[in-house]
């Protein structure tokens, strides 16, 4: 089987890391692939580093340009995903990067991103309790945002354990921002320096995070989230931590929980005891790296968790829905092997 | 009135930064310079960027050497400074960068470092409530830690308003961890990564946080503190939450907390609204930034604040301290003005 | 003697750098600090780091605005300098951070930059062989570029001991390219990579090194220049090349000559030998740190010199030429001693 | 086929990446994984982003250990090899990512590694005239340096067209001086400065530049070579250049003759005309990217090329070597595809 593939965005970072993986995927073949206001020019100058498609040209991001592909993965700002899905067969699997089906309430959506809900898709982070099953067969999916991704998979476990009040503190690379011409994101400004934003309960991913957790908990989760932006182009370390729900749990419960949770996932890596994650680890990898500790001082479990944010945070988690979807073995083209140092 | 200064530890990054900072104070001269298995080398080895040092050459760290100066700083590795500090007169001011003189509990003491007490200090952190009059006159003083000055000052204002229950992480650079030549502290390593440490309330400044805490709020707190490392030098981020006392604190009412904690202080600067903390703004400086908000989702406030770990964080503070302890104007030889971008 | 001091440009890193500089200047009051597009703005907003400038606003980039003070520092792009000069009084210091007026062949500055040349102002760097006199009461000055300040300095000894045949590789941080919001300078793109730029004799510092080596050397010095951008945010490290003249001169001669030509400079440090320039050692300052030794292979000499970019490449030249122009002491407002580590 | 490896010294940079590589090669099973002073430890501990090999334990670096491999690289301090090689049988598969065996004059190696010279294998940069058959069938394979590498592949091509007289400056990461546990390499001095070092021809990789242009020129090649250490973790920036032969060169002729000469060759990219080589295009890739120009204002050619020093610098080209010896298609296993951003 060769699939044929389109990108949209394909000038962008989510868009360049699809590509990317998809240069190491032995089962595609890579067709359109379009840009907003960069259509026209030439695909590598704006990513340099993939050599084999270096004659691509930028066609324009239209419904026309993207039908004719088994699979066409959407890296767009959000709220153009919808109208180009509904223009595209029902047999084309459709792979939304951006935020637009990530949320079930429409009420929320209209908080936190405005405008009408264009819906919702099945949800693309397999290790999630049900999450695989929603994704087998599917024809639309709604990858995961990369806060949440982390932050989700970091804490999941532990749903049973804690009381539902969380909090995370996630510091990312700043690749997370796209390719966004602001002075904030320039190398001078982010070198040496780092900056919390969206304090306060403000960023867009919070919302996710709590559909998340509290899907798994089965009752309300109160999430407090700040992002920390770090000088570093990829990467998210998330420190999430939360209230014991009594005195009384071991840690070996807390370790056997999580054990239990991703011991046959191929991507989620508890660490030996002892060892902690690190984001340099998993640089270009699909894995996420996990551990969790208990500070007895306070009852309160600590799970730390790292991912490279374009990969599992975008790209890597897209391609891995693409083979559930699909049927194709769910790790093919994509590593738990991290690039480093 | 000219003051002779020695530094013990010169060839370290605190040691370092106290000279920086000295080299620009109008009131001093500088004697002896000491190290352990650095004596005999030359300064400019150790610091390239103290030319007007360069032809320095380290001595052995003895009472001996230090001896005969109006001012000693320690920059030890911790349990050095008792021995030594014994054996330096009484009216010597004797100013420790280490950890020796920081906790008042001798329990606590020996549970995070081991050993004897040495007893405490003055404790250098004069914006904390009553945290001055302690340094005026003082002639010995223990210089707080670079994650208890950032924590402390960006929550002592919140705690007549929270449930003594915080949350920190704190982003820092790398020289936080001294020239220890340690493979994790690689620049190979650091560079590009994101790492958490001592978590699960398994760091030594987690005491001196609470103790901070508990003596603002008068009554017990609970400190959750995370270390992050990040590929950076210099600089802390701190961000720092807690649920709000009741649900009807008035985001006015937290904001006023905050500008009454720090109206007169040189060196704390609340930011106008809408502005955030970056550590890079205050690379150098003796400042703190500060912002405070509240998440109404959650009623818990979130206080985010910067320091630069080497200077507001240990030698900017240790100089403050000698300023206010000698009598002469507190900012002397100190400035707000980071080395930005 | 309070100077009143305008900057234009103030939301720029060159603007900005002459503002922190300006704040620890005993001599000098701000007065108005002037933008393009930026006008209208708070200060704060573009330099988080000048805190005691909070409560600034910037205004508009004229003539008026800018008149009524003793010293005017243009921080402009090119091409503008000169009308806005024309229109200030005689009797004003205008200090100019561009590029407008430091050619002094009109057919040169048509070729490298476009429009009619302005006409060429005293160059702003002292340390070459005459340079001093020419400042000393000058009206106008023209600050130099970066690069040419950094590889003059580095060869200008040599020039009797080599053939006029140099090459500089010049690394630099992303500073030097300004706040331009281009794509590749964004922190995703510089952190982690490296790149040359202006290959092949294109960049413009081009004909201003070759201008000032000629000067010195009495006869024309051909230079191959090629810029790299690093991930820095300050600092240039050039490595400047050239062949001996003949094979007989020594290794002593060679150091004797660097060490007559800046025995006496305040802010050129000739190491002593075995030591090796770090730009990080003269982050933030006014120093220029330079080595020098002979490949014997080749009878080739090698210097390597590191500045601040922003600091003596820039602003703190700006603020040296200010002191030599109004007759302060030289050094006033500047150091020698970088922010490391 | 499935080939039985072994590495030694598979705790450090080059090892590790060796290790990254072949965890992609469908051909090969990892056999035995030495180290000297960290036998006995657990891999993970030393190269955490090798979640497949989580399970191993280092044992000492003999040739006991070794032997029983179709394959062993060796990733040694120098003066190690040869003594090991020797240990192994004819038809065993030794890889020396180290320096002894790569230059062909002993005196050469007597004085810049000191010691007895081991003899010299093939040298693995099939890329160079003639390299490729020195390589086929081979059963010692000596890989290049890292800066040999780079700058032999980015003026070969010219060999015929300059004087033989070049200038080599080359940018690199940090990882290329290893695990080394020293000050300068660690974060907090890397990170934010640049630094030249083995200035004046002093570093051991000029005679093996020297020796590969020598080779290709038919005569004599002096080659000015200076290594600079910038703030990333991999990645060689190059920017070599020499006198054109004459003045009647032209720009076409140039570029003809880089076309010609990597026309055919998988790793090496010649870049579209106006694009220029970044280390971040090429990083974790087996990529060398390359442009070259004529400064027309000196009749001086400028080439600039790319490559990570771990791969294509290192482990790449080990493996590369590893196919075309034992005959499996060159690229399997390797890639041009970087991670960027």
């Amino acid at each position: 089987m060769t699939l044929r593939i389109a990108v949209a965005g394909a000038s962008g970072y989510a868009g360049g890391e699809v590509l990317r993986l998809l240069l190491g995927h032995p089962e595609v073949e890579i067709g359109a692939l379009t840009a907003g206001g960069n259509a026209g020019t030439s695909l590598l100058a704006h990513q340099p580093h993939l050599l084999p498609l270096a004659d691509r040209v930028l066609t324009e991001t239209t419904a026309e340009e993207l039908a004719g592909h088994d699979v066409v993965f959407l890296a767009l700002p959000h709220g153009h995903s919808a109208e180009i899905a509904a223009r595209l067969g029902e047999d084309t699997l459709v792979i939304d990067c951006g935020a637009d089906h990530r949320l079930t309430d429409a009420k929320a959506w209209e908080r936190w991103y405005g405008g009408t809900h264009a819906g919702s898709w099945p949800y693309g982070l397999p290790e999630l309790p049900g999450g695989r099953d929603a994704l087998r067969g599917a024809r639309r999916v709604a990858v995961p945002g990369c806060y949440p991704t982390v932050s989700s998979l970091a804490l999941a476990p532990a749903m049973g354990l804690v009381e539902p009040e969380v909090t995370v503190v996630a510091v990312s690379g700043t690749s997370g921002a796209g390719k966004s011409l602001k002075p904030h994101l320039l190398g001078s400004e982010v070198m040496g320096s780092l900056s919390a934003y969206g304090v306060g309960g403000a960023h867009r991913h919070t919302p996710e995070i709590t559909q998340n957790l509290t899907a798994v908990a089965g009752r309300g989760v109160k999430v407090s989230f700040t992002p920390v932006l770090a000088p570093l182009p990829r990467g998210i370390l998330a420190t999430c931590s939360a209230p014991l729900a009594s005195g009384t749990t071991s840690d070996e419960q807390v370790r056997a929980a999580y054990e239990r949770a991703y011991a046959d996932e191929p991507f989620v890596h508890l660490l030996p005891v002892g060892h902690w994650p690190t984001t340099g680890a998993v640089l270009g990898s699909n894995a996420v790296q996990l551990q969790v500790t208990v500070d007895r001082d306070l009852d309160r479990l600590v799970a730390v968790a790292a991912i490279d944010n374009l990969a599992k945070g975008t790209a890597g988690a897209a391609v891995q829905c693409m083979n559930l979807a699909l049927g194709l073995p769910e790790t093919t083209g994509l590593s738990s092997v991290g690039v480093a140092p």
